[in-house]
């Protein structure tokens, strides 16, 4: 497995994950790429390159095996390990990332949540009590704390990123729409939602003109 | 134009436009493939397929127009084209979305926010009165819907996915982490917040075996 697998494999393989735990739910245990593509809405051929950038698992005419599959990608993307996270921005997004269920299961535990709004310090969300960001410091000072999930205002993003860096963070998830530029070495993956509702647009004008 | 782009190359336009958007915003006028790859993190070889596939503006040597390649993509985008937008499920996330003032200058206006409960209908949320769902059909007899954004809760999301194709809506926007399989003739773009955390973790962990 040393060899390096591309970004663009690696950002569809959580998608793959996901079709594949489906596909154990109802007990299929083998499915070719054919059928995995009509599922998934990808090139037969896109998904038989992905798959063989790890190993290829799949036989000629017998297809792939979907436990080893999974198996294999689930090791491949660290789902046994988990993270410890908090989000900084109790707002509504940092409200609804922290209600998420999903995110526990997939290895992410939510620590703590920060803010400055008087209103929203104090308040629970999810059980977690949201602390002032002066607080915010001295909590990672004792709490390791590997992802801060940052729901700020745009005109506060890079300075609140530079002091999570700065304390320890191993990753931060920008939900703000500016793209972040750190000096340290810190792995950051930007959200941008109105790129989802882009490709949404597009497809619906692809389709009103064929 | 007339040959058909692939999906993928398509989930990557809205970030080709959002980066030459940012070049143009400070006067630079060309760009080489290699530049390009710094700045976004994506391999040379990669963005010259990619803007290949299109065409292809770039000139041995010479670099990319930027103005040239950010309208070309802009149009194969369909960014001059609006739609209108409603939000069914005023909770944090539909909050959150609701104040996201990127749809609207990226082309997508919201016209209309639905919930059930009693707390929500009858406020507002960006000028925007929350309606009972109740007044949904009635809503959308009266006014053309193109997309449906849907952040409500997995229990009833196909129920009420199934709902908006029946009034005519051409594309949902789903956020809830189930996947949508309809069967009328909508567009679907399902939102995997989750995926975006998993691919921080895997590249965590590819930077600490480094």
């Amino acid at each position: 497995m040393g060899k390096k697998i591309s970004m663009a494999v690696i950002r569809r393989l959580p998608r793959y994950y996901r079709y594949l735990a489906d596909l154990l739910r109802v007990d299929i245990k083998r499915i070719s790429s054919k059928e995995l593509s009509e599922r998934m809405g990808i090139t037969a051929s896109q998904i038989r390159q992905d798959l063989n950038c790890f190993g290829g698992f799949g036989q000629q005419g017998y297809g792939y095996n979907v436990e080893t599959l999974y198996k294999e990608i689930g090791k491949i993307l660290g789902v046994d390990r988990r993270f410890t996270t908090i989000i900084i921005g109790a707002g509504n997004m940092g409200n609804a990332l922290a209600n998420y269920t999903n995110f526990q299961k997939r290895g992410f535990d939510l620590i703590g949540i920060f803010d400055v709004n008087p209103n929203r310090v104090g308040q629970q969300i999810n059980g977690i009590n949201i602390l002032h960001i002066d607080v915010l410091e001295d909590f990672m000072r004792k709490n390791s704390v590997d992802i801060a999930i940052l729901t700020v205002p745009s005109h506060v993003i890079s300075e609140i990123a530079e002091k999570v860096a700065e304390l320890g963070v191993k990753g931060i998830w920008n939900f703000s729409p500016q793209d972040l530029k750190l000096s340290h070495d810190v792995v950051v993956e930007n959200v941008h939602l109105s790129d989802g509702l882009a490709v949404l647009g597009y497809r619906i004008k692809e389709q009103e003109e064929d």
